[in-house]
């Protein structure tokens, strides 16, 4: 994996009915986001989840494209009917949907010629000159088209997969983290807070999020930053007021 | 809750870093989903999760405001910096952003006047005209602006809140499921699932998904429709070829 000294984005596009109606619980969405911003120093711009519907797959992928540096696709490149990811993508960028030699040459040899029917065969159809990204699970393999790299929608396949991504992303600036946990509620902190943020606003965010441990109400402090250095600065701000207020710090 | 005899369908917008940072797993999206589906017969077409920033919320707010007949936001409605969520819908509809009369009593009174500090007062904050939607787990009133209805973030006083939405929403016609699982895998059928699904495919929703059970695999076929009869239909024919083709039914 290369490294670059800026950040990196990416946006996720989770294809597929069955998240829209209830059905099923997305899984991937929480994956993806930890594995980016964890393991690959890229983080995470917006996610989308839309139905399987070819003009809106198309629509999707064209302006996420563009508008980050990597998008992940989930959903929609197994055997059946509903599974137009392939198609929709090869129409997105303009390129020839068809075999493509090496997914047949995968897909033929797991399988055994005989057993290779068509259901089968539809999953060596994508853009055919994508990167493959394989499975170790069930064969069939992911693909990268330009910016975009597609991967099924089963969450245990999906999480087989992941690590064979890697050799075509550039790493970004790793994104550190730092939380403190307080005993207080929002209301008491917002103002102390709010003009921390306001100093450090172009190198540190700070989120607050509420939280209830047996029976007690809490507060999440996190701070995020590419540089280290400056969230211990608006850690030591933190704490000063922190302490001026006597509020309790919770150790997890 | 008022009735409609043609579909209703409405967007979801999560907003919040936590969650594109992979800090906060998402629990918003399935229960929303569920709740609007099978409570109101409102099917959900798009979900977008994006960051706490002005610019991007405005943009989003008005692009789904515009394409469904909801929208629905969770987050950002709290008293900390990061909290913008009032005040970007009421920059997005260009209403005035300020003390609403409703909700400053409610929290007033909530809190009692010495302790109704600027942080909670915060929370009175959004577009003036707004409907209010009453908050029973911890008093700071969800709001809707035209049909963008903002609600919580933290899962536990969105759910508590859920019903108050339902006096402002136009109840659609509901879409019915029925749902086979098969042992087979999904190359097996995929054919005749395709062409089952093109001759309805106007009328029923015809999805497949794999499963693993006690180390078995599976798949369920789900057929989605407002009409009952033609699901009945649909099933009919699946069951035809089903049993010619000697696939075992697994009932759950």
């Amino acid at each position: 994996m290369k490294k670059k000294n800026k950040k990196v984005n990416a946006g996720i596009l989770i294809i597929g009915n069955e998240i829209l109606s209830g059905r099923t619980e997305d899984k991937n969405i929480a994956f993806l986001t930890n594995w980016l911003n964890s393991k690959c120093g890229i983080s995470v711009s917006e996610v989308r989840i839309i139905p399987d519907v070819e003009k809106i797959i198309i629509q999707n992928v064209k302006q996420l494209s563009k508008k980050f540096n990597y998008v992940f696709t989930t959903g929609g490149i197994g055997p059946t009917h509903d599974d137009i990811t392939a198609q929709s993508i090869a129409k997105a960028f303009k390129v020839k949907y068809g075999y493509h030699d090496e997914a047949y040459k995968i897909l033929e040899n797991y399988y055994g010629r005989k057993k290779f029917n068509d259901g089968r065969k539809k999953m060596a159809k994508m853009p055919v000159n994508a990167k493959l990204i394989y499975n170790p699970s069930s064969a069939a393999p992911g693909f990268m088209t330009k910016n975009v790299l597609s991967l099924p929608g089963v969450p245990s396949i999906l999480n087989s997969m992941i690590e064979n991504c890697k050799k075509y992303l550039v790493r970004g600036l790793k994104v550190h983290s730092n939380t403190i946990n307080l005993y207080t509620v929002e209301s008491n902190i917002s103002k102390n807070l709010g003009s921390i943020q306001k100093k450090y606003k172009t190198n540190v965010d700070i989120g607050s999020y509420p939280f209830f441990r047996l029976g007690k109400i809490g507060v999440s402090i996190v701070m995020r930053s590419t540089s280290k250095i400056k969230i211990k600065q608006v850690k030591k701000e933190l704490l000063n007021f922190i302490k001026k207020k006597k509020i309790k710090i919770l150790k997890i």
